[in-house]
């Protein structure tokens, strides 16, 4: 992707697909989130199975491989179905079951997530079910399905002090709630698929503290095994998670207790995934998805009538200038590069996306 | 797979399908060997991706995955032209080119391996050629496409003291020969595709003092960078080759140069993959296959009739004794376990199968 300079330099009109937005409601035109999920529950289940395997434990979801290696969507499916056949035949290792998967966020992330996950074997759970189940961690039940806890923040914040959760209240003094997810469902998550909206008003869902406190409970080893962190917030609602790692290298290990992070499947710590470019693992459903929502623009884009309301939202900048909106960039430009103007006219269209 | 003790003891009739054998011809009737074939190469070319990506270098192998994370071969085949179109357009690494996958062995499991290869942008190419191609090893061309050497012995072997290659007398006194691979073809090759037919009588394709005298060639640090071993004779046509691989750990590297074997990708040596039940990793087509070679002696298999010469002949035990031919296991049964007889009737007909 060339610099917004070289943009600048060269009087290229520059859109970015992601201002795009519908004017009735605000709302994205083009999104990946549905992708990222597809791809990051994908290769959440992998690693999985690979941590597994590295503890010593076969397991159905070894059979799982990274999204990328598959050519489509439909061969992830036959797969899927494929590794749910034996999950309900021949079962998961005892020792690590039940085997609780723990969904946050309400988004395209998550939809995307589920729409992967559920075509396993599973059964839907609720927080208030969690110390009754792990009770009953014995029953064969949950040798042969998976669980599945989706939470929103009612689920994992308290009101400081008292009080019922209030969503607006949260919303405006998210100050006066703290989070209870290393309490009540931590200690019951074997993957949290992570994909959460967050800010840094916000208590975080786990800090590093909580994480480390987690990994130092005997009775706790077969939990937080692995997070599918297809937020990817740096730092964000997972304090410890420190930076996006690639399809290349998807997994590293958060070990909270000596403070390491590391990349061997066999040491202890989290299994983190926080790739953030993840529908390139499937470029096909996402080339084509981009397609689509690009697709009712593209005349005007291939013209250069950008005078609708979506197309002119977009434009970073034109005619060698930055758009009024983003005038705030000159500083940083000037600061680094210094800016030029330059008034060239060629007339090609560029359709470069930082998600493709 | 029960022992076949338990066989004896039980009064079970034991019909090994190795030995179901056309009466006609001679030929087994039930084989593995073009499965074996398919996964081998499929996973020959995901190490070779994974390979290369540790010492530095993206290619297109990267995006293919293990042979068992696929559900159909169809899938296999899709993402087959995938990475092929991959090949095609943005090439492999310059450093490694021309990379020269050499096949040896001309039976089903070669047949398997190159119904895989063949799917990919490649060239064949013979031993004459191989010196002007390292000369003119920077040709574009070598870019987008693999080269693939199909040899025989009369490739591989030389008559010692000169002379013409005569097969029939290389059959009868292979002493009177010396494999040239190591001077010849090991010197050109990326890859070796290994699926010869070796008796101990013959010299082997590559010593230990071979394969240690290419590894410390600097000239040489692109070749022999993996071997699909799908023969797997240990320390057969290989001598390096001690032990077969599974398909959760499928890789090990040797490194003759200091005389030691690994499983680190980063660290020197050849990456040999040497898994000995490899139609496992393509269950659903080695299933179908196993059944439609059975089906015609299902229904005898069933009743019991099994007095047709196919299935007489693959009798190991019934009634509680072993067949004739079959004799001369009593001795190391009675040795390590003692034989008892029994001469119980169950009507039951298991179909087990190693290489399933």
């Amino acid at each position: 992707m060339p610099s917004l300079q070289a943009f600048l330099d060269k009087g290229i009109r520059l859109i970015d697909y992601e201002l795009m937005t519908d004017p009735a409601n605000g709302k994205r035109l083009v999104l990946f989130g549905t992708h990222a999920g597809y791809a990051g529950m994908i290769d959440g289940l992998h690693g999985l199975g690979q941590r597994l395997l590295a503890l010593g434990y076969n397991s159905p979801l070894i059979h799982m491989g990274q999204a990328h290696v598959y050519p489509n969507l439909d061969c992830v499916n036959t797969k899927l179905r494929h590794v749910g056949d034996i999950i309900a035949d021949q079962g998961l290792p005892d020792a690590f079951a039940p085997m609780l998967f723990t969904f946050t966020g309400a988004g395209n992330v998550t939809t995307g997530a589920r729409a992967i996950f559920d075509r396993l074997p599973h059964e839907n759970v609720t927080v208030d079910q969690l110390p009754s189940i792990a009770k009953d961690c014995r029953n064969p039940r949950y040798r042969n399905r998976l669980l599945a806890l989706q939470i929103g923040a009612q689920d994992y914040v308290e009101r400081i002090g008292g009080g019922a959760y209030d969503r607006a209240e949260y919303r405006e003094f998210p100050e006066r709630y703290r989070s209870v997810f290393a309490e009540k469902i931590a200690p019951h998550t074997t993957m949290l698929v992570n994909g959460i909206y967050w800010e840094p008003k916000y208590p975080r869902l786990l800090t590093t503290a909580d994480l480390a406190a987690i990994q130092r409970r005997r009775d706790l080893k077969t939990r937080m095994l692995a997070i599918a962190d297809i937020s990817c917030d740096i730092g964000g609602s997972l304090e410890f998670m420190s930076h996006a790692s690639t399809i290349d290298s998807p997994f590293f290990y958060v070990d909270a207790v000596n403070g390491v992070e590391h990349k061997d499947v066999e040491k202890p710590g989290v299994q983190i995934n926080s790739i953030d470019n993840l529908p390139t693992e499937l470029p096909f459903e996402a080339s084509r998805h981009f397609g689509d929502s690009l697709y009712p623009y593209a005349k005007e884009l291939a013209l250069g009538n950008v005078g609708g309301a979506v197309l002119r939202n977009a434009i970073i900048c034109q005619d060698g200038a930055l758009e009024k909106r983003h005038k705030h960039l000159e500083a940083d430009l000037s600061k680094l590069h210094g800016i030029r103007v330059a008034d060239s006219r060629r007339k090609s269209v560029l359709l470069a996306g930082a998600g493709m």
